[in-house]
């Protein structure tokens, strides 16, 4: 089976970073293009890149673009610059791991022994590129793994956009059932619309119809109801972040629908690059984004309730390991016990 | 202690029903007057007068207005509109069992024996306004009774509207919440928006802030990370149906509540008149409502995802009765055993 990409929602164009504006869909295609590294750390603020391994690749091919366009003569003023890149871009989200592992990556090779300012940008460019391509090699390993775990006339539940438009192209949980599809394998999804940013309802219901998998689409709230139906064979989601004992941080709602899951005996896979483990942080240090009340007084910038009501906005939860089936990695999946095994995956 | 009532979404004016346009708030306080039982039945399926109860009682407002200001001098006329009214009312909802114990209630009135017009006339309309009396009671007993499981500092949270706005007036869970507050504890309200139609949002939060309850709207994704934060002290929800064997048919979103709750053993509390109760109906047999697809595919009438994809909208979902704490009712609290408590007390 050949895999295919349909969508890439980051590209590298002459030495400028080009992305698909996903905050326009499904109602507008906008594609945007930049050389400034600030730009691109604005659009991930602003979620127009979003999804943890697009802003990880977005940062790469920032830092890229800045030393691709510098006028500096020295290798010197080139690795501050790629520094100040780097800082900025660290700043823009704090919750998802990747953004983190690929600006170091990044600093790595802008650390390097190197004096010619040509060879300095060539390398530079050469290791987001690398990124990238690694981004979506990983995406499609994972799908060849994980549609394994996918049966004929399986039903799938998700959650948030995991697909394309969350990676360089393909997708973690959404490339395991986009690859399960190409399999030929006659499968639904059910998509939940994800509040307050609605990635589900605008994302990948328009990632899905463009691949033409059935989708049908639910609010948040009905996961419970729906799995009481005994319609749901499995959920599959994404993640920010792994850490080393099995705890998944991911979009806000992906906790409540790990417990239904459990209550009705479904399973519940978690699917992310290794770059998305964490083993260094415990779970009471994990930084939970709370994002703008105005997502939540609004939708899709229109107000839903009073100006001035308080609120939260947690971007993101914890889903505790005893709740996870198995989480598949580009390496294999992981099943638990999740402290031995992800360390060995990781490290192996 | 005296309980107020601050607002009356439904009334009786010179023969006419009164209603409050909930689907405008909180962005326009707009009233509508009919003497049409048409109109009214049309505003209960557009959700204008919504809630369990306020369905039940603008449903007899509905009848008695019929009959009030029919020109027939029969009373097998009036008997014979009043039973088409009945008729049309019965079947703009399917799921609330109030509904059909306000409309069979006010048939009993239609069938007893008179044969004076002005005698019929005087009884049915007096039905109507005893079943409206007798909500607003049954809503501050209910209160009264709940607000002992309050405690001073508690944070309550509550799904949907079960305020002032779903009654003739008060509410039951949020009449619940408005008690203790008058009461002098010191609560404070998390309110779930309620996806698709964002009755915590428009509703809850309006009526909160009218009575100045302080509350913080969340999405509905976001309940159990806010339980697994350890800040939610209580849940109170209200009820469209409770069965005999102590399920509970509520709103969408209250099982997966229910199951947050369970799981972070926060209690779990229902609040309804008995009117609410059916002991007749097994579970297997609960219609639960499917509404328009429309209300998932757009906010506040403007489109959220593609406008053709296919989408389910269940209005309400069961939660078992191992996962209710207990149910308040005006006639006392109710604790499991459930099949042998609710029936003492609905008989009793």
């Amino acid at each position: 089976v050949r895999y295919k990409l349909t969508i890439r929602p980051l590209e590298w164009v002459n030495g400028r970073v080009k992305w698909l504006d996903v905050t326009r869909l499904p109602f507008e295609e906008v594609y945007k293009e930049s050389s400034s590294y600030e730009d691109v750390a604005r659009a991930i603020e602003r979620m127009e890149i979003r999804g943890a391994p697009a802003i990880g690749v977005a940062a790469a091919l920032a830092i890229a673009a800045a030393v691709y366009n510098a006028a500096a003569d020295s290798v010197d003023k080139l690795r501050e610059l790629a520094r100040r890149a780097a800082e900025r871009l660290r700043r823009t989200r704090p919750t998802a791991v990747n953004l983190f592992w690929a600006i170091n990556r990044m600093l790595r090779v802008v650390d390097s022994a190197t004096s010619d300012p040509e060879e300095f940008r060539r390398r530079v460019v050469d290791e987001a590129l690398s990124i990238m391509r690694e981004d979506i090699e990983a995406n499609m390993r994972m799908g060849e793994l994980g549609s394994k775990l996918i049966d004929d006339g399986d039903v799938i539940l998700t959650h948030c956009n995991t697909g394309a438009l969350a990676t360089a192209g393909f997708g973690t949980a959404l490339g395991v059932i986009r690859a399960a599809w190409y399999e030929g394998k006659k499968i639904r999804v059910i998509a939940t619309e994800t509040r307050p940013v609605l990635q589900g309802a605008r994302l990948t219901v328009w990632e899905l119809a463009k691949e033409g998998i059935p989708v049908t689409l639910i609010t948040d709230n009905m996961v419970g109801h729906v799995m009481s139906g005994g319609i749901v064979s499995k959920v599959f989601v994404g993640a920010d972040r792994i850490l080393g004992t099995g705890h998944v941080i991911n979009k806000i709602g992906t906790y409540m629908i790990a417990i239904a899951a459990q209550r009705h005996r479904v399973p519940f896979y978690v699917v992310a690059p290794t770059s998305t483990i964490d083993l260094e942080t415990p779970v009471d240090s994990v930084v939970i984004e709370e994002r703008s009340p105005e997502e939540v007084r609004t939708v899709m910038g229109r107000p839903i309730t009073l100006p001035d009501v308080d609120v939260m906005n947690p971007a993101f939860d914890i889903t505790p390991p005893e709740l996870v089936t198995a989480i598949v990695t580009e390496k294999g999946v992981i099943y638990p016990p999740y402290r031995e095994n992800i360390a060995k995956v990781v490290k192996g």
